[in-house]
């Protein structure tokens, strides 16, 4: 790494390249061509189409190979933090100071989609390549995260790995966060080569980030609602909404369904029909959303009546304040308390790196500094989220949705909307870099 | 095989023997307690305390093993049938004519009972062996069977085994019935040792059983209810009521939780609700039995709207109508047709066997020929129900059930009165075999 950066690249921060309309636009488009085509396969489900990639399994193990291995063949350094979270380096951050960091997640809800996540990281290798390949030398480390367990699929806690890093998961609840198996976290990570005892706050890795932006799929049709026309490929966001899960566990008794009266029942599975449909209508009410989308039945036999149900309950909205109130009309329809597995306060990205994002994006998208790309929260949490709670400087920008579609197999982004991401990315880095 | 009895045998059921009073008493206890050890700790899961022990299984083939060795330890010849049932013989069924066949399953629900099914193969062998201690020999052949999948647990269709040799179950239908991993009925036979292309009706099986009687832990309460005080221990079944299992492909499409505006959802888990609600009340109003215990949610994420919930509808009632009332209304609710995996009608068992029974377990329990055992119906589908479908005179008993909890590990039945039922099936099997 240079200290004094040459006059060149000086030169490219005042008139912003573009990218998008240079002939490195190919060059971006091909690197991120040949990565996406690279990750298609793995963990893929042959019935459904859709991806399981769940932390610390061996889909995981191999999306993590896949990664040491990119970036090693781009002489990035790669280090693991204590959660297990990767970082490629270009540049040395603990001696160049804290740099800037790009990146994403690789982990999958249960079926889920190619892009979330995935499209994060391979934008961000993708933007690394435009800027070498134009011999841009950035003015400070750049760095490209991949973070563990973002969708909390197999142990209940989104984010665990950026949570875990900044605090906001103590280390002994996450060692002992299990799966459906009973499998606790601290066995999957050991299993998958990573020291559980090594979990937990870690300022060394924090320092080294000066500004964190990730880039990700939009989640709902924000863009395309955006009436910015064919030019607003991508976004940026203003604020994550508060969001969290609760648990509820709705006991009852187990018996045979042929020979035990209505009257003699305990039936947890009543209390789940209205958990669910309480749900619906207290998020009408509050204009929430709320959602049970995993259950637990036990023993979930045809013939007996079931001695336990678990229900997990997503919420969110624009207003904590409503969120919690949906929670607590849930609670009482179903005669449980809901246990709080996490909760992620109302998050609002740095305003001063959020505008100044726009207009940049403006140029790119638009070619017009004075027409800023779309500004839009989300109801989707994200490791930038838990970043921005930090302290870290933290940015994120949306990659347009056609159909709003995420956590399905049906999720999709045009390819020439990933790759005007890429040209996105490579401008905000050369711009932070 | 004598084609004359002895003397003493004919005199035996002239006065009947007071098994339960006479030292074999002791014979028939021990031998159900040693039996009883051996299989409980086959199948049980050590969280939960209960019984998985599904068709065609490493459980299911140890139980298979025990019992093909305690039979013959026994002297017994085993074969297996074209369903892979298997049947122990004392004398030969086809050299000798139709024998008197006794016995139940091995093969539970999820986090089943030890009772259910166990018992009545357990006492079957215990029941000959008080024969043999006493020096009876049977006037036809005796056999002790053990059907395959009576629960249909992993399948979904109960009392497979039983089905396939009847007819009621067509043989391609049962090959290609498939468990939740999608391995099909076919190739779990085949892995479990018995040859899937001999699935079919088995009119050689049949031809054997000039009797059945299957002895049974009650699954409800009517025997402590018959107000028959300490003595009723034992009692006899006059009647299976109709009962279905009916499944509820539940579509929707799956979203992310976090983002999707819910006047944009397609949630498959509102009908789920509807379908849970309206069984209860639908139940209630057509004096039936209806539950939905299994459920199949597709992809199962705390953040992601459903694109699929599959829901197992379990009915039952004193009459049909009412029964087929119930699903329509469930269906109508759900918004979905159910589709029906299996029904089977009303079954009356034999009324001459039947009361022959009730007068003969008066004297063993009461020792008061004029005060017959109860007689009482169930919901609980067998395969003594088949059986008696396809015109095999059947009878069936009950021992009694204190808390008439089953398919849980909870399901439980005293000492004394698994010897009760001991003692009262060996006088049966004198008295009918």
């Amino acid at each position: 790494m240079t200290a004094q950066p040459p006059p060149g690249l000086q030169q490219s921060h005042v008139a912003a390249t573009r990218w998008h309309e240079s002939g490195f636009a190919a060059t971006g488009a091909a690197a991120f061509d040949a990565l996406w085509g690279e990750l298609a396969p793995v963990g893929r489900h042959a019935r459904t189409g859709g991806y399981r990639r769940f932390a610390w399994t061996a889909a995981d193990a191999a999306l993590r190979e896949w990664f040491v291995g990119a970036a090693q063949r781009r002489g990035l350094d790669v280090t693991s933090d204590r959660a297990g979270n990767l970082w490629a380096w270009w540049g040395d951050p603990d001696a160049d100071g804290p740099g800037l960091v790009v990146g994403s997640h690789l982990d999958s809800v249960p079926d889920g989609g190619a892009f979330d996540g995935p499209l994060g990281v391979v934008s961000a290798l993708a933007a690394l390549d435009v800027l070498r390949a134009a011999g841009r030398r950035p003015r400070r480390p750049l760095g490209v995260a991949v973070f563990s367990d973002e969708e909390g699929a197999r142990f209940g806690v989104a984010c665990a790995g950026s949570r875990i890093i900044t605090g906001a998961l103590p280390p002994d609840r996450a060692r002992s966060l299990t799966d459906a198996d009973g499998t606790t976290m601290a066995e999957a990570m050991a299993a998958g080569g990573h020291d559980p005892h090594q979990v937990g706050p870690d300022a060394e890795t924090l320092r080294r980030i000066g500004t964190f932006v990730e880039l990700h799929v939009e989640q709902g049709k924000g863009l395309v609602d955006a009436e910015h026309g064919e030019g607003a490929a991508v976004g940026v966001a203003s604020a994550i909404w508060p969001h969290g899960r609760w648990r509820l566990d709705l006991r009852g008794r187990a018996d045979h369904a042929g020979t035990t009266r209505l009257a003699d029942r305990d039936d947890p599975m009543l209390a789940l029909a209205a958990a669910v449909a309480t749900a619906r209508s207290a998020a009408e009410r509050h204009e929430a959303l709320a959602t049970i989308g995993k259950l637990r039945v036990e023993p979930n036999g045809v013939n007996a009546i079931p001695s336990a149900v678990t229900a997990w309950l997503d919420a969110r909205g624009p207003a904590e304040r409503g969120v919690r109130s949906v929670v607590a009309a849930v609670g009482a329809a179903a005669g449980a308390d809901p246990l709080e597995e996490s909760f992620t306060p109302a998050t609002d990205f740095d305003v001063v790196l959020r505008d100044r994002l726009a207009v940049l994006l403006g140029e790119v998208l638009f070619g017009d500094a004075g027409r800023p790309a779309p500004v839009l929260p989300t109801g989707a949490g994200h490791d930038a989220g838990i970043l921005s709670a930090a302290g870290v400087p933290t940015a994120m920008l949306f990659v347009r949705n056609p159909t709003g579609v995420s956590h399905s197999p049906h999720e999709h982004a045009e390819t020439d909307d990933c790759h005007r991401g890429v040209a996105a990315l490579a401008r905000v880095v050369e711009e932070l870099g």
